[in-house]
């Protein structure tokens, strides 16, 4: 399906926030095995003949290192993934090595709560420059994968550049967390993408950053299972005229996500984000209950059930349910290689700011364009294509 | 929602082939109770804004009649509808009166098996020609509503038109019963709406009558329930390349149809027609039963289960399931509607032969087009917009 | 099924704390239309050949009044019921004359809140003892079927009889809602059934009075739905060595109960005597959330998803989930009419105190006796032949 | 939980039909396990207070061996069932051995379809009288775990012992594959479990040989997974007059089972057995489909879907929909050895003929004693109880 021919030799790095996470293990866990020929492309979408067609970097040439604030190390949370069956054994050993290398390149994080900022981002700043150079890559993506923050009070620094920078300059900390490691990002000449609910590149001053800097950027929020699901549902109620009059849900998992979102401030970013596409694509407010239930003996596996009430013709009373039971990591892995892939060919191509046509990846996506997966599927077609025309 | 001003003045006949069974029923009650202002448009996709576009007739502009080869009447069938919860009690009490005049224009029709098809099919010409005449109509639409029949073996008059005129002239009767109604229809010059998965319109003869009377015909089998959410539900998974291992469905369903189609032979209409899409969309084969029982307990509601295990990076294996629990004839009922005012629309532009853009109402589309329901929603949407350019 | 000739010719009040509700409104609506031959026993565990061996009252003796805080009217609450699909329409007619007539014997209750409790419980105790001198009535059983409310704090004047005596001379208000209605029943020589989660006679200085009045009561909070397959599925896995690890439930509810239990405070007593089962069944504690929610489009059609992961041998890990879609008035209403007809039958043979063999209609049953259902079933059955030994 | 002081020092031998199938090699690997500690007792039943107070022998006296038509060892098949997640890797390496050393005491089976009975039948006697004088014995209990046959067509031959041995001395065949090894075994004074719906142990001829050799067996159809859950939710329904109206399952499944239960023919005997309970529970006729489908992407876990549609006061319909995620052979294999040691305590205590007792673990109980599981559980304890009074 890929078309390695058209792909540039250079080497693109892949810095994570949250290095030690499990989304972001599997993903240098999946990228190591595709490449050794030990896995296929299942489950991404820039294998697609329809989205390959913009040239993308093969998954042979990323070079992962990233920030973390915990202990530990890849090869202890991979073998945790294998123990709860996200990750094959015979995987995990055939790579061990290669893990091993990557691990050396994950340095330590900012902890939430450092007190001046203008030290903590600029550290991260020459954690990102030196990893470009010491491995000559083209560019640096970096990929937000850490803990959902809770959001943000609005604060004036975070609406305006100037102000942001005077208010760092004064010793302040004026950003969560997330923004701070995308303020160091965009200093360093790196597009973003915020995989997470979190903050981040969102606040107007960040995108004003970017801007300056000429950098692009993707997000929010990965959209993985429950929430995919409704965005291909709401416009089948749609388009066929029927009314759907409550929607609840209910998503139980365990991990280490599942574990952040027990805290209900955290899950405050996850449920305003999950909730954004159904009503806009209903075009009317919807009752019924979104919960995010921490449940550990699930581990990495969330199910998810939700119950739609609709009516029909003569006011006909109708409803439909479902089920889904996915695995977390392994749904977002090969999107995060998608968006990595994606979002350096939009700067090599010189575009920047937000990019409309990577709203099919996420709940809350930045920039114009809706949340029907199908309308983001065309849009995102059409921008891909623009490389062979 | 609608754009009443726009439309023609005339008025257009729907003549149903089954019209007291159940959608038949239904779709006569809710257009003289929309018109009455006593039902929304809830279902109605012509009166989305998008489709409306097409200038379509009004539907206080519907005159009702058919042909039916059972006892009963109109007030009978909508009171078992209205015992059923189907039908609101008010609405069945306020719309007695033109029911009855309704249920005067419906002629007997032609049972299965009748010897010579150019008599028969004669008479039903005459009858529509009559229709037509006595309420000085624009046009008549021919609805096939009628019980599902068995798939038709091949045969060589069925191929060709002048064949099977010669096989009419010598007495004979290849026509399966749906395919006299529309070989009649066309003859009478009136455009077809094959609503059920039956032969109908679809052989070569009659496609090429269609086509030499210039007359447009939509169909087949309308896409009312677990069908529909089949053809969201499986690009998801193609756009996240996602990999289907296998797909099980099972519908249970009692009514008028469900009896009809717990004779396996009459469903091996249905269950073909389903299967389609699925396939056509994934574009691979998928493993898993698809059934269709009749629960006589269950009436009109139908109850459908769907269980869908899929793969995804790195072989991680998840599942995904659904119940889909819809009262049919409030499903169909506004589709069969919204398919009579399109296809007039067609016959008055001047198109003719199978309209693909209506592919979206149908389970086994006519014309190309494709499964997926947005594409065709795509499609259909554009079709509209030619009046409004 | 029933054993008429056996049943004593008096006949038994029938007193409502909550009289306009749905349930109550069911269940006066219910044995009017089995007294008058329009609806079956269905429902009814009275009327099974093991329970009616207790000789118990006829449906057609019972006189039914009630307190209610509300505005309204039984026909008017009728009415809502037939309109949301809980009362056949031919039903609510057919006995909307004797229904009145039990709506003029509605009084108006105490709202919660009221400032001198001595004056408030006489008034209660003085129109019990007015219906039974009335109607000539054997005895009353009054049936808490009012909103439930929240837990109580601990309070020494609902731990001590004297203690209450005395606070409630000083003009105090100690006692909640239904508790006061309790205490005003069992002053007035009348046996209780406490339908609801509400403290009601729960508190030891109310059980104290119960026990000197010699009277017997039945509680807590009817097992409905969701919580009465809990107690035979938990005992399933109990009896097969099978571990549970985690069982999730979600509760999706409209109508006024629903309304009552959106307020967390209120609910606190639901979810506390729901959960009591399954912990005690299991021998350990068990993981997963237990939710309650408002959703007014659903009215008295509850839904209830549950979701038990479980580990079989050599740990291997599997899952089981349910949907319960009931009306809750119709589930509730016989057991209103069993639990009056059994309670009344305790008081006949002279038991007092809590019963506990009615704890198979309880999720919190008082007196020792177990949560699983088929126990409580065997100890219900000899306790109902002690009559025909 | 387990008494051992109480068991007798002798060893059992577990004779397998069907040596190397998924349920026999889950057997063998988890007595393996759970004997080198390697294993909890989770799904054992025999392990629970109530029963092992039967004074059962010990997992550590159990001997096996084995009929096998099939070419392959118990280490392939362990191999294939670590794959598909049945069983735990470590647990396969560690047993691997002793796997061996069962696998070598595994003869060839007697394939369907033998000319004369006399011989086949002679030389598996042979197999078990060896068996058990070779590892000196105190009893072999042979358990049928082979492939689902057809029902049999009623023939005087098997009605009759005297006609069978007739028939057999004439060089006939009249016995189906399993009542040929039930046979061999009950000749070879071996108590016998029909764990498979097969005829077996049940033509009468059988059942005489049994009780005239003074031998127990049980039988037949072990009840695992979406039968178990029907006979406790069943009676619910029964004990609270509710009205079933229909009942609906779809069973999918993959696997060995699965494979020889696509063929509709040997799915006669489970879709009988499985339909028993149901209607004899709630004592009427229901209405609804019961499949079992093969699904081969589901290998052992089999995913079953039950919609039950059911009646309440005043006729109120309502609904309960579950589905089963169940690993077959997980439950299975500690039943197989619940059973081994409950039916050789009934031969030590000198019990013959079919053990009613027993008939909690089975979808077709032998002898009296009903379906619902709770009632059946009651008399499996009474029976254990015997021994400690
Ligand atoms: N898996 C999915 O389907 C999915 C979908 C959408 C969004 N997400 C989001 O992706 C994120 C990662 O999910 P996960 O399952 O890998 O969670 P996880 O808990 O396994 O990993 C998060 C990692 O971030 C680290 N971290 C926390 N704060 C940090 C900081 N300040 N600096 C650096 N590292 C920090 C943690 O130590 C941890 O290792 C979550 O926010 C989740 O909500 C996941
Ligand atoms: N309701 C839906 O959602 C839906 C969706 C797709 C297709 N359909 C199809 O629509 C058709 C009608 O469904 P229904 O529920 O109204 O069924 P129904 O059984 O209630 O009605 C069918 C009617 O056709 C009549 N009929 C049978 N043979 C005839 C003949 N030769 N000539 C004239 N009339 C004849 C019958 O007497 C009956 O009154 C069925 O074929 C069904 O499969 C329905
Ligand atoms: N329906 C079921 O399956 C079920 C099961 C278990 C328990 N319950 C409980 O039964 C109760 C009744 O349920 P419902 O659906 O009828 O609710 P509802 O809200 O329809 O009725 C409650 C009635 O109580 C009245 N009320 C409130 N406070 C009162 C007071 N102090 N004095 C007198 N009347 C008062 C209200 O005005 C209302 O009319 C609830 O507490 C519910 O939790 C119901
Ligand atoms: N697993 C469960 O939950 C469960 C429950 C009830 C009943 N059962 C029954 O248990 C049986 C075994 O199930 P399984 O999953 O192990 O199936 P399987 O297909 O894996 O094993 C059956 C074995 O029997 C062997 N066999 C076939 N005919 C034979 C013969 N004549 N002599 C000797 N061996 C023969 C086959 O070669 C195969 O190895 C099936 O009949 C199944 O219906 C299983
Ligand atoms: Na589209
Ligand atoms: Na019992």
């Amino acid at each position: 399906m890929s078309n390695e021919t058209n792909r540039s030799d250079g080497r693109t790095g892949v810095w994570f926030v949250g290095a030690r996470g499990s989304v972001a293990t599997t993903t240098v866990v999946g990228a190591l095995a595709v490449h050794a020929g030990l896995a296929e492309h299942t489950g991404m979408v820039s294998e697609l003949p329809e989205v390959s067609a913009a040239r993308l970097t093969g998954i042979d040439r990323l070079v992962f290192g990233g920030h973390e604030v915990a202990e530990g190390s890849l090869a202890k949370r991979a073998e945790e993934l294998r123990a709860g069956g996200v990750l094959p054994p015979a995987v995990v050993a055939a790579v061990a090595e290669e893990l091993a290398a990557v691990d050396a390149r994950v340095a330590p994080g900012v902890p939430p709560g450092s007190v001046s900022q203008r030290a903590a981002t600029g550290r991260i700043e020459a954690d990102l420059r030196a990893f470009r150079d010491e491995h000559e890559l083209d560019r640096v993506i970096v990929v937000d994968v850490s803990s959902t923050e809770p959001p943000v009070a609005d604060d004036p620094a975070l609406n305006d550049l100037d102000r942001l920078e005077a208010a760092l300059d004064d010793g302040g900390a004026p950003l969560p967390g997330s923004s701070a490691y995308a303020y160091a990002a965009f200093r360093a000449g790196c597009p973003y993408v915020a995989f997470t609910p979190s903050p981040g590149p969102r606040p107007p001053a960040l995108a004003e950053l970017a801007e300056r800097q000429r950098l692009p950027w993707a997000g929010s929020d990965a959209k993985t299972g429950e929430t995919l699901v409704k965005t291909v549902l709401a416009p089948m109620f749609a388009m066929r005229a029927l009314k759907v009059r409550s929607w609840s849900s209910v998503n139980l998992l365990g991990g280490g996500d599942g574990q952040t979102l027990a805290d209900p401030v955290n899950a405050a970013s996850k449920t305003a984000t999950k909730a954004h596409g159904l009503e806009e694509i209903l075009g009317h407010r919807v009752d019924g209950p979104l919960h995010i239930d921490y449940v550990p003996d699930l581990g990495d596996w969330k199910t998810a059930w939700d119950m739609i009430s609709f009516e029909g013709f003569l006011g006909t009373r109708m409803s439909m349910q479902f089920t889904w039971s996915g695995c977390d990591s392994a749904l977002a892995a090969p999107l995060v290689l998608d968006l990595v892939r994606l979002v350096a060919r939009a700067h090599e191509r010189g575009e920047y700011g937000p990019v409309p046509e990577l709203g099919f990846f996420f709940k809350d996506p930045a920039g114009a364009g809706g949340h029907d997966l199908s309308g983001q599927w065309d849009r995102l077609v059409e921008w891909c294509a623009r490389d062979t025309r």
